[in-house]
């Protein structure tokens, strides 16, 4: 490893980020004057399935934030390479983001965009502040399986696919 | 999309999450007893960059868990497909994590994996805990950018190499 001059902290984060992959995901919801919202989000993880929890962040400034409050509802999608301009059109600009008529609305009023690999339709549980940030806990209510596929992923500022498997495990 | 049978929610999130990607990082700490302690992360992801932040996923029965408290230093790693054997040995059983000598401890006793693409030395400043988990909040610190590389990913439960790039985003 080249031992670097020291560098901000901020820009080591930004340099690490850029060089560590994420799974594409878009998290959908209704806001308070029930108009769909949704993004693009590539921070989404489990958080154990006893009770089933996810988490994401969001970031303050961001429009869905003013939406966000516990015993929200909130759909959960997993893209495939297949999704790739649905993964750009939601982090585009705002009124964009729900110009194709490729969703609907479920029982809550929640957009759903079935051509995704996997749904999870979620409540809010809790939305932790920190600094200019909030991190999502969501509550699993149901989900729906859709098409599987190759997953896209976020790297080096770059939507890719998934490549090959290197080893399976369990 | 298929419409399938309901299924309980937690079943729902699993098979959400064997859908969905995610980069594979190693986190590293101390012990009480001055022992090396680390695991393999899938839920590592940046939390802003003013303050330079991250959260990691550790569930409360997890060993790591006993040595997570304020201000602890951990570091992170973010591997690349050279790093197969590592994240491998790093998911295994406790006793052969450090068994290879390919790490160094820092200044703060804290284990670094130098063959890795990225490094990011942190502080924890908050642990929030969250049912059976625990969501760590850390500081960024320092980093060092390391060689470049393939992305490793975690799909479909086997370690996958990142694929080919689709679309610049910027």
């Amino acid at each position: 490893m080249t031992i670097q001059a020291p560098v901000p902290p901020a820009e080591s984060l930004r340099a690490f980020f850029r060089n560590h992959a994420s799974g594409v995901a878009i998290v959908t919801g209704v806001n308070a004057a029930s108009e769909p919202i949704g993004f693009t989000a590539t921070s989404l993880t489990s958080l154990g399935t006893n009770p089933p929890l996810v988490s994401f962040n969001v970031a303050q400034g961001a429009s869905f934030y003013q939406s966000l409050c516990e015993g929200a509802h909130v759909n959960l999608h997993s893209l495939t390479v297949e999704n790739l301009d649905l993964a750009a059109r939601l982090a585009g600009p705002r009124e964009g983001r729900f110009s194709v008529a490729d969703w609907t609305s479920d029982a809550n009023g929640v957009p759903l965009f079935s051509a995704v690999s996997a749904i999870l339709n979620c409540r809010i549980l809790k939305v932790v502040e920190i600094e200019k940030n909030s991190v999502v806990i969501a509550e699993a209510i149901s989900g729906q399986l859709g098409q599987a596929g190759e997953p896209l992923i976020y790297h080096s500022r770059a939507f890719k696919a998934g490549g090959q498997t290197l080893r399976q495990n369990g």
